[in-house]
């Protein structure tokens, strides 16, 4: 490919935007023509981000201000709900864009569900029913052939992945699956709130949106998907004081005839492929550190004491494969690129 | 009371050796005269805690330098199994002592469990049997009489307080209840271990232990002693880059037509009165940070979004509620003090 | 004293009002009558900082419902320039108010100087000339014939007291005194702010407000008192990932015949009475986390490797020696109690 | 070069051991064949580092397992004193050998020096002679030729670099120059030290090494060449609650007619071709945070209040410009690649 492919990150002043021109500015393949900011517009990237103070990149500007002629790529790291309404207009001025969208806006196919779990009727149902759910390794036949990709949410890849394949093999039941999740604080954005402030959430830990955070609509509609009927999960958030990661400890009921065992070698025979999936053996655990800047998941197994049930671990980057990572992954796959292209990072540890 | 306690803290170079100190050093009713170290023997206690700097303390000895002719209470942080060793031959030299233990040594009241969970037969089971449980307000009346006392795990303290009440009035299940615990480092105590390094734990969270931490057997035996028979539960430790706070998010099943509003007003009940517990209003989520330094627990209850299912969470200090805190309120209580004396100190936030 | 001072702590929804109310709450001499707080009011204490919860307090109110008739002292953390105008109205409404007053308007006693370094005219000048600076172990005795106290900043607090002694006993040079300042976050205050969020400030360090600090203005005024002669100081404040705590690194040159050992010997000696003063063996040198939470100050005092010159370094906690420890030991002084009256907190290691 | 360098990496189990890994794992004209680690040997690189799980890389060997024949270049680092008796041996048993050696044994060319600082007379002489002190942007052309690369320490590179040029040419003096320097806490290594544990280093910051740092005698050697005379400045490093950078806070006085934009302008015009160095504008602060996991510095210069004085403020990754980044750079240099190969990691902020 002699031609490098024109990316615009919409909502660059974000950490899933800086996170996205970090990885973009070495993809070999990509070239950064615009990045938009709304309150920041007119700044430079370095005043906005002083890690790209040595970097040549496009100034920020409104959205209205790129020049759509020279884009093959959107990014979109807006917030919920402006989403619907700007890509909406873009994809209806150039239908030929491709856009990988980082906002919950295209995550759930059925509509009724997106109203009941966002409180207002979708703005774009049209774009709706064409998006295509972006997590790569499950879908990834039917992003390489989509023009809108909705990038599933951190705590829902973290979640999935390790989950999905055993209930498509049957060797999980339905129900219960709970699942405990960590998250590091980077994932509540960079938006100037009391609660997120550093003398407020180091040293300490505590969970939120329990039992309602919004993540919990894909699991069910990706959980059900995969099990071929109605799925629904217990889901606890938690902030926890570390910039990056998320961590999954998932409580399982083993079906008829498995254990735990036989849970690792599901996973591990489905991922045995997969560039950015590593499952562990049985009985080993994860780290979220050990993933941390990359786009890799580590998945492990263990037995519990009490027969019949096992726990699932899983990590992931919540920037990387949690956001921005998996959007490049799944950029690459719609443009015919080698899906691991421009994402060999490996992890910063310590 | 006109004459003080004499205490001696053994295993004073510990943190929860500094941590008795810090709440001894400011209760009204009694006087430290004597720290014991093993390999810091000699050294004074400014020197292996500079926080104690401006305070005169005893230099630290090796256990059989402490004259216990001038000794009423032990306060004893010392290893695993080494206890009961020592105890034994401390209570047989003077059998008049009291004794608040802060070792696991003497908290499973079956032997065979010990030996099941430890792996060796108890070195000292006349006192095994003689020991009660420190689990202050369940087994307040026990403790006001005893001569050898169990302080209970940090781990457990903080998952039997907001489980056990629920499980004696059957507003839940027995089965499954799922525990999944978070820890600061300080949990993991001073002993020099790469693992617990600075840059190997912060900026990350993972498990381990996972399904064979062994404060999984004092959880076993008070959750059965509750319910009226036997229990087994579901616990996963995690560390977290936190130094002090344990967090317990327990998901457990309702009884048949017990709803989580129900589960709330037993708690609110049964701890009205308590100084050091606060049951917060239905829906509302404790935070680690909001009990640093204190002796106290907050507890939440949650409904899922499941019908039968309710979330727990339930926070203390690791340190305090969850080791010397509790200590010293057992002490209180085997002293004839009022239980809250010189445990007066308000969480440290931020 | 049988009857209880009443006291008022405006601004109490910041984290030297939460201090405060830490630090007031068990003092044995006082009753917190009254909280203000601006857009918190109507809010209980319990709901804007939540480790008060156990505890009973009065609701949050605008300053203007207070009833000064019942109140005898008011602690006040209000913003620099709201601060002079409310005070101003206090002061006038009920002049035998007694005033703690722990923001930057009353610290500079000349007009002139508060208008270089704050860019307009003090509001109340007479109160500003009347106040006294509240550096209790340097100006006691003037402390305790005050109505008006304006208690130093954090970085004050902790440049001033190991030089201080060393300037009036002439054993260092006046030029250069470089301060070398790191602090917690918990110095930046509570207000919802980009550059304060976990993700912007954990995991580095970094310089701000150099040359250009305002405390610098506090610096010159009582290092020139000390000296009898002007003294111009170099300082550099940092933040630093940790919530709280302030070090001064301080580099000396030694007046002629002085060597390291005479500075220790100096400050020893000058400090050798005060309760929340430690001067350590010469050589030895201070955390910040062994002050943490504490009124405590550690000072230490190295020789540098090049003849003629020190490092001095001091620590403090910044919420407490460092803005409200030292307002409640000055409020003590003021009303006449043991200056260590509710300041027994040992520091919270680890 | 179509066939690959292949480099062997000595202590792969320590931080700048796992750093060079890395690095080289993703450096397109190199191949990993071996590495070493003492106690650790035998197991795999992912059992000591987990983020290598999803690598196939050697199994960790003894030093002595490794069959130099296939092997071009070598990375060392292993701690001091032992390195100058590894790698006499190495060298004499396969003179081609290219050695880019990262411990102080071969930084000091004057072994006068090196006794002094380190206690014990040189044990490979001949070496230390042939060392090349490998400070890339200022001793390229040496190293370029050279056989062994001595890497600086962390601290050097960061103290260095922003001086150097100013000396050189002549805008400040010689002396006080004065160092306070801040590292994060992956710098003192791998070791488990009751020190570096989490709880005793998390909130809170302390000095260390005050006025005896090793690193100083290296600023020293390098200051004084650069000069022309000698120069020994004062250094105080610092202990910080983060796991990566180097921040140094240094403070200069003016030549006579210089300014700080005098400075600043010398600095810019030095660094304006280097990959690596960015100068910032005059007055513009870094922050370590932005310049994490990549191989840049920041540079800043601040003019202080104070006439006739500045500040400069550098910041590297300790592990990466400070020491495997550094290495790597070095390497191309010596192995005639283009020295910004391998080492276009961008910071991982935030």
């Amino acid at each position: 490919m002699s031609e490098k492919i024109k990316v615009a990150v919409l909502g660059a002043s974000g950490y899933t935007g800086s996170e996205l021109v970090r990885l973009l500015l070495r993809h070999p393949a990509v070239e950064i023509v615009a990045l938009s900011a709304d309150s920041k517009a007119g700044r430079t990237m370095a005043e906005v981000f002083a890690q790209f103070t040595p970097f040549a990149l496009p100034r920020l500007v409104k959205i209205d201000e790129i020049d759509l002629a020279g884009v093959d790529v959107v990014f979109c790291g807006l917030p919920h709900a402006t989403t619907q309404v700007v890509l909406k207009k873009l994809l209806a001025d150039k239908p030929s864009l491709k856009v990988i969208d980082l906002s919950a806006d295209f995550r759930l196919s059925d509509p009724a569900a997106y109203e009941a779990w966002y409180g207002h009727a979708h703005q774009a149902l049209d774009l709706q029913r064409e998006a295509v759910y972006g997590l790569t390794e499950i879908h990834r036949e039917k992003i390489a052939g989509a023009r809108l990709v909705a990038n599933p949410g951190c705590f829902t890849t973290c979640s999935l992945l390790p989950v999905l394949p055993l209930l498509s093999a049957g060797v999980i039941e339905n129900d219960p699956i709970i699942i405990d999740a960590k998250t590091g604080m980077s994932g509540a954005g960079r938006a100037a709130k009391e609660g997120m402030l550093f003398s407020e959430v180091a040293e300490g830990i505590h969970a939120y949106g329990v039992a309602s955070h919004r993540h919990t609509a894909e699991l069910d509609q990706e959980y059900s998907l995969a099990a071929g009927q109605p799925v629904v999960a217990t889901f606890t958030p938690h902030l926890t004081p570390m910039i990056r990661g998320i961590y999954a400890t998932i409580y399982v009921r083993l079906a008829h005839g498995a254990d735990a065992a036989k849970l690792q070698t599901v996973l591990a025979e489905r991922y045995r492929a997969e560039p950015f999936v590593t499952v562990l053996p049985l009985g080993q655990v994860p780290q979220s550190r050990h993933v941390k800047g990359s786009n890799h998941v580590q998945i492990g197994v263990v037995a519990d004491r009490i027969p019949g049930r096992a726990i699932l671990i899983s990590t992931i980057d919540n920037l990387v494969k949690g956001a921005s990572g998996q959007a490049v992954q799944n950029m690459n796959l719609v443009c015919g690129l080698p899906e691991t292209t421009g994402l060999d990072q490996i992890a910063l540890f310590p």
